[in-house]
């Protein structure tokens, strides 16, 4: 089945919140998941064919402080940035949906976040559509995790990850049963921080 | 079981859309509803103990045009006045919902509403609690109804409700499997316009 | 001149902020302002003829922690929900007045809020009407005071209060050249706290 | 004086509305506006050093309808999606100020914002920095401009602007009082439609 993209709400088994985010696409292959220090950027591959449209690349994770979202469009920047003037996390989530909206393409393409605040070691899911809005509070056990993708799956949607470590998260996140994987990357938030790990087809 | 205040969402088995309010409560049984031409107000009976609670009186249903929304408090103005000015009932609703949120009161009781948009046929449910924010369009088939309620069932909850006229839902409202009513009130958005019925306990 | 309900951001003599509201009116003269612990209420007087309109009471003052607000009308409830939340106090105000907006009266009646954040050493005014929304921090000198009224001074506006505690800034708020006086409050944020008084015409 | 990218409101002498934006900068010289069908987009230039800052190129135009809307950054985007959905200019300016907020950068500078809703004839400027938040409605007589600058100039300013046509307008703009021009853009808002013109340093 291809879902689009989706973002991933999940524990290990030892107990540790993490995130993911995939980019699955029928259209635009050429996209690839750079890591930085605070951040991760989607950009275009050094071979994609030049383009004027403004929204191929965008950082799809942010960290404040305690605070830790990814998401599928530039939404996640203004919701970070709330985070940093003292909003909770789904206050934050909640406006920038609101105000960003689904994506006004031919599909209405939703908007889809997912976050954690260590602080309250409370995790949520949210999304954008022309017919929901929706940001939960969510407690996946042990081993267990959550998406909300922009199509198909568009609540939160139980799917099964093996791993100890951000980097096995995100093979199994790129090889899950879902079609057409372009890049993932995945943020598990450990004892000793935020560990970071990324993969795409055509790096 | 109590589950509180509910909004109602529902479809005749003529499919005309009807909405409905539900006071439950265990505190305060000294309360009715009035319905007044465009709008239906929550007030004190006339043998309630004065009260400094400025709370305790609220429009429970306003209507602007083809749009009519219930709800559980007094978000039921800002929704239905930018309704008027030509917002989309599921940006109204969610709106007044993330501003408004939901009561500061020892249960951190929600915010719920409902709402039908006549012109797009379009039904909504909306919530905010602290865990979630969340308003959805929903299309129940012919003869189904659904529930939003502040305890319990905080997520859309089919319920069996028989009835042809407002008034007759109305008293299947009353009489719903749900513990402690205490005033009910439906509208019925027919071929020749929206119809009320309310019940009270105390009445 | 007439200018309706008004709030005041101020500083003393000696460097104190101070917040003021005062109910003027043309058609509601039975009203009065009553001190609670963490906040103000107008309410009717004993006297007033009975009326089913639900918003004739209303907090006009409400504290969280360090933050404390007045305003014209129900929306210094969530703006203070808000601060209680985490948001900044020009995020509180801003989402508040954008939801609630105007009042849906034969007027257009505007908003109006004013707050001081003491963390931050931070004093705000705010006002919603139907063609401006508008937050902003200001920092009046000692001795001096702006003001933000429902009609005529709808941008903040200069004006003389003269006195030292709340008692005294009240008398000079209900007595100040603006008509039709008929209840007022200021709280004084003094080094031992928040000092309230009031003062109505009907009381 | 150097005031940054501003936008402007303005009326031609023959009492038509035009909208224009000025890329003003000390940092990023390469840049130039390209005029699309229904939008003007600010990129890099051919000859610009790559770079990963994913903001560098975003619409500073859009059109919906009658509404047409200039801004410093891509919250022009959900700005214009929101008058599609049915708010009102004023709404659509304030909430994607209130939830993009200013640019986290080293000067907290502003997002600003200018449009004109051809159906009510009415122009509005916003703007949202660190200690403010403004959307209001602006009457400009013909042949004056109002502007709204990243610095200094953070409330309506004044502002003489000569011309006819949107080419005219342009050179005006280029060639004001304002230091260091990059780019320029104006949208002129004539009886046969928007009419655009742009002017670029490196073009």
């Amino acid at each position: 089945m291809y879902i689009g993209r989706f973002v991933v709400l999940g524990k290990t088994a030892a107990n540790q919140w993490y995130l993911g985010y995939r980019v699955s696409s029928r259209s635009f292959p050429n996209r690839v998941i750079r890591l930085l220090e605070d951040r991760a950027v989607v950009v275009p591959t050094a071979d994609a064919p030049p383009s004027n449209n403004p929204y191929i690349s965008y950082n799809c994770l942010r960290r404040q402080g305690e605070v830790t979202v990814v998401a599928n469009g530039s939404h996640v920047d203004p919701t970070i940035d709330k985070i940093g003037l003292g909003y909770p996390l789904r206050d934050a989530m909640a406006l920038a949906l609101l105000a960003m909206d689904y994506e006004h393409d031919a599909y209405n393409t939703p908007r889809i976040v997912a976050g954690v605040d260590a602080r309250s070691d409370q995790g949520l899911l949210g999304i954008v559509g022309a017919e929901q809005i929706m940001v939960c509070s969510l407690a996946p056990d042990p081993g267990e995790a959550l998406l909300v993708a922009t199509y198909e799956c568009t609540t939160p949607t139980a799917v099964t990850l093996a791993g100890k470590t951000a980097a096995e998260l995100c093979n199994a996140l790129y090889d899950c049963e879902y079609e057409l994987p372009v890049a993932v990357m995945v943020a598990l938030l450990g004892p000793e921080g935020v560990m970071l790990a990324a993969r795409s087809a055509r790096d």
